[in-house]
């Protein structure tokens, strides 16, 4: 087993890369030394974007580098990139040489115990299922990225891998969800909700109604049954379960509320002098507290229930949500999260 | 007929009622000569809140009142009150002498124009249905609230009345919002977009798979294609069409991120003495941006495709808000909406 957690990432992937992308690689490994990245790109790019912080990217263990970062990064060369706009599965399909698939290949090999990428939802989401695979047991991987609520973050589980989902789906997402929770993001007997139209039983579509009783049942999860749209910000549960459809709208209208509501306080602020000079007294403060509310603070989202780890990270991500990405790969690693999914899973199914 | 757009009002309905569902009804009656409006509910009650104004709700035709809005004012006795909990086909079915039940059967036997209650949701839909019943050739009668948007607002249908709804339903949510939005909101030519996850044709659920050719082909309405949640608060589409549990989590999303935002912002003013300062000189300004993106400014949701108006005003309406969802009976009625929405619908038919 190697010292490492070794965490592939996408150099090629997304607005910012690969600048944005490598910088918060360095900037993971300088704030943990139980990280080693392989960036996966075009070589000479990677490298030239790395001699801006001293390093080679060449193995230490074959270099003569005195600096230790050395050992905690590698280059691995891929010449193609995969485009937002590409078909998915057409993507993964010609592109073999590309950063996502060379990426997802060193997970599925061994490798890697994770792979970081900030590219293409759908090549990531179609290359998870087919290059890195599935946990056996476990029927469809969910997108399940973090959101923040009034008094913390909320894990909205699933959100665009999966449409048009079963009811046995959303029991898995609720399990996973339930463990990523506890033991990554640390929340102790995690609050469980199903999405819903009402907070009576009865309430809801075929699918949630098909889903309530069997989310009743399950024992090793805390649910606490229906929860409205609206109270997903104030933190009414700490997982979030819903079909992809429904999640990704509810992620979309977070970040569409909040963006024209930030913009309708900035411009009143602007609108006469006396708010202008309020305006600027008000700032800094508001600033910081907006920041708890900003979608983009939480790094990456998991996609769960493969055979190792994938992390989405937003296509706009800079350093920071990339080096957050990169960490969040500890304690999941750590804290043997597939290994808990495993069990969960294989359990209900011995029933 | 009658020279009045006569409009029957719940009375009983909402968490203010009666004080600020009679003071809603007459300040209707004072912004305009049009309206009649018939107070159903418990008669003492009613009368008692009447006297504040001086009005006593008798009949002008037999009273001897000198006050020249007795004659837009009449009370209709109803002694049953319909409870928000209370399930609402059996309560429809059981409390034949409730506010809801008798402003629907004025509705149906043609002696009002229109019925607006801030009651229980359930009940307006379950009585706009089997009292009032459906336009021949309207399959499901869509709910359908105003939305506030960066430039202005927007309608999303459907919202709360149809879950699991067909694609042939989702057609003519279309054609009815469109015609709504163009003759009583005055929006010219209203672009009608399709909620979806991602802007390109081939993504989506089934049923907006299947839905989306269909609006396609349609040659009375204005069809742009997809628009992901994220773009509704920015006005990308003036007649957002989803399915209703979709509709729901949209128009719960706004409430609970933009009150839970609203909330930080505030938190944000108050940490320090020079934000607090400017707070003051900025709460006037920012006050009058906000407001034009609170939902509750937008009066009463239609409840579209039945043989009369049926609107649904929020539970916790204020008098504003009562009043503006009475005056929007008088466009729904000059512009003829149903009779467009019958020719729209039967011209599809017969296709």
């Amino acid at each position: 087993m190697s010292e490492f957690v070794n965490v592939a990432v996408d150099a090629m992937g997304g607005d910012n890369a690969p600048g944005e992308v490598v910088k918060g690689a360095i900037e993971a490994i300088q704030e943990s030394n139980k990280i080693k990245v392989f960036l996966v790109g075009q070589k000479h790019v990677i490298e030239g974007e790395l001699a801006k912080y001293g390093l080679s990217g060449n193995d230490s263990s074959t270099g003569q580098s005195g600096n230790g970062q050395e050992r905690q990064v590698e280059i691995v060369d891929a010449s193609q990139v995969i485009e937002t706009a590409e078909p998915p599965v057409a993507a993964i399909r010609s592109k073999k040489d590309s950063s996502i698939v060379k990426g997802m290949k060193l997970v599925k090999e061994g490798t890697c115990d994770a792979f970081v990428s900030a590219g293409s939802t759908g090549a990531v989401l179609v290359g998870g299922q087919v290059l890195v695979g599935r946990i056996k047991g476990v029927e469809r991987p969910p997108l399940a990225p973090v959101i923040p609520t009034a008094n913390g973050c909320a894990l909205l589980i699933d959100c665009g891998a999966n449409v048009d989902a079963r009811a046995s789906h959303l029991v898995q997402f609720a399990k996973m969800g339930s463990i990523y929770m506890e033991h990554v993001m640390g929340v102790k007997n995690p609050k469980v909700g199903i999405v819903n139209i009402g907070a009576e039983e009865e309430k809801g579509n075929a699918l949630v109604k098909e889903t309530f009783p069997l989310l009743k049942e399950c024992s090793d999860i805390h649910f606490i049954g229906s929860v409205e749209a609206r109270d997903i910000p104030a933190g009414a549960a700490d997982v979030v379960v819903c079909e992809a459809f429904v999640g990704n709208v509810i992620l979309k209208m977070y970040e569409g509320v909040g963006g024209i509501l930030i913009e309708k306080v900035k411009a009143g602020m602007m609108t006469t002098l006396r708010s202008k000079i309020g305006a600027l007294l008000v700032k800094p403060a508001l600033k910081k507290t907006l920041k708890a509310f900003d979608l983009e603070q939480y790094g990456g989202a998991p996609l769960l229930g493969l055979n190792g780890l994938v992390v989405k990270t937003h296509g706009s991500s800079k350093s920071v949500e990339v080096k957050n990405s990169i960490l969040q790969c500890i304690a999941f690693q750590e804290q043997k999260i597939n290994d808990k999914i495993k069990e969960q899973i294989t359990r209900k199914e011995e029933v």
